[in-house]
């Protein structure tokens, strides 16, 4: 005997989520049918909707419903300045600190060659190009302080310093192998405030 | 700033999810929408398929996408005892230890008046017409060594032994204050053949 195929098909499609493994998959399904069947067709409808609708704002590569995202439609944000980070819930963690009104750039992630992950999967090509076109003043490098966030700041004022960019790094308050979307809206802030001038080595 | 609106939906539904709190909730929408959006269709079209195929055996209340399940349906089973579990990851327990060839009878939970479910909410006085219908010989009650589990098998016992059943209690090896669902094949197997007829007392 086994569960029926409906629901080891259910079983199997909710692995599909970060950290969920067999057991926790089966103790889903069988409370979602048992407690929350409203709650699963809840759970469909937004799982769909959010693939249909949500894609990747064509000028900083963050999640979006629209074309150009809400930040970068709004005209009351320092346009001379682009903050690059790793991911959409870094834009939103340094949004809360209310340390920071310019525009952002979202890799989607960071190089990481033993994955097949270059500058291009990153958008660094577009990224440099719109730098130039816009005549971008400064460029934050507000990537992870981790190995690969580390790597991806240099290859970036590497690529940034000749054109003759400033590229800063937020540097203060972050603590180093951490994550930035944990951290705290205080120490953003002091991370921004802190922020160095990378010179040319 | 924040996530769009059909990104707020899904995190928001995500949390239907036993164990998941909001910081997971958007970690995996995140990871579906740029890592795997077909992952995230696949289980949108699962949940929709779980809540519309699956429903209760007629017979024993286990998840089927059948009237009447196929351990009820399968006439080598030994249909003059039944086993009464608190959920279907018990049943799929039970099976997988290979002790036992008769039916089942699962309660979707237990007796536990503190939240309002009684001897009809897990389907008691129908099992009680099952039994005297069926001629049913022997009652074995493997409900979890819990509180509530314990409670619910004298309820059981309180209700079968005056009407001439045979009622036993699966005792050896389940750990106490543990979850029938966890425990390995061998250990169930054991605690079958270690069973004790209950006394009237
Ligand atoms: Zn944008
Ligand atoms: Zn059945």
């Amino acid at each position: 005997m086994k569960f029926s195929p409906a629901l080891l098909e259910l079983i199997e499609a909710l692995r599909c989520l970060p950290g969920v493994g067999p057991k926790s998959a089966q103790r889903m399904t069988l409370h979602l049918l048992e407690h929350n069947r409203e709650g699963a067709e809840a759970l469909a409808r937004a799982l769909t909707q959010a693939v249909e609708k949500v894609d990747h704002c064509q000028r900083c590569r963050n999640f979006t419903e629209l074309d150009i995202c809400e930040i970068c439609a709004d005209s009351r944000r320092d346009t001379s300045i682009i903050c690059v980070v790793e991911t959409p819930a870094d834009v939103l963690a340094v949004e809360q600190s209310g340390s920071y009104r310019g525009l952002y750039f979202v890799l989607m992630g960071h190089l990481s060659p033993i994955d097949g992950i270059g500058p291009a999967e990153i958008g660094l090509d577009r990224f440099q190009q719109r730098v130039l076109d816009e005549g971008i003043e400064e460029v934050i490098l507000a990537t992870n302080p981790t190995v690969e966030g580390e790597a991806t700041a240099w290859y970036l004022t590497d690529m940034l310093l000749p054109r003759g960019v400033r590229v800063s790094r937020i540097a203060h308050g972050v603590p180093l192998g951490g994550e930035l979307e944990y951290v705290d809206g205080n120490t953003l802030a002091h991370a921004f405030s802190g922020r160095r001038a990378v010179e040319q080595g």
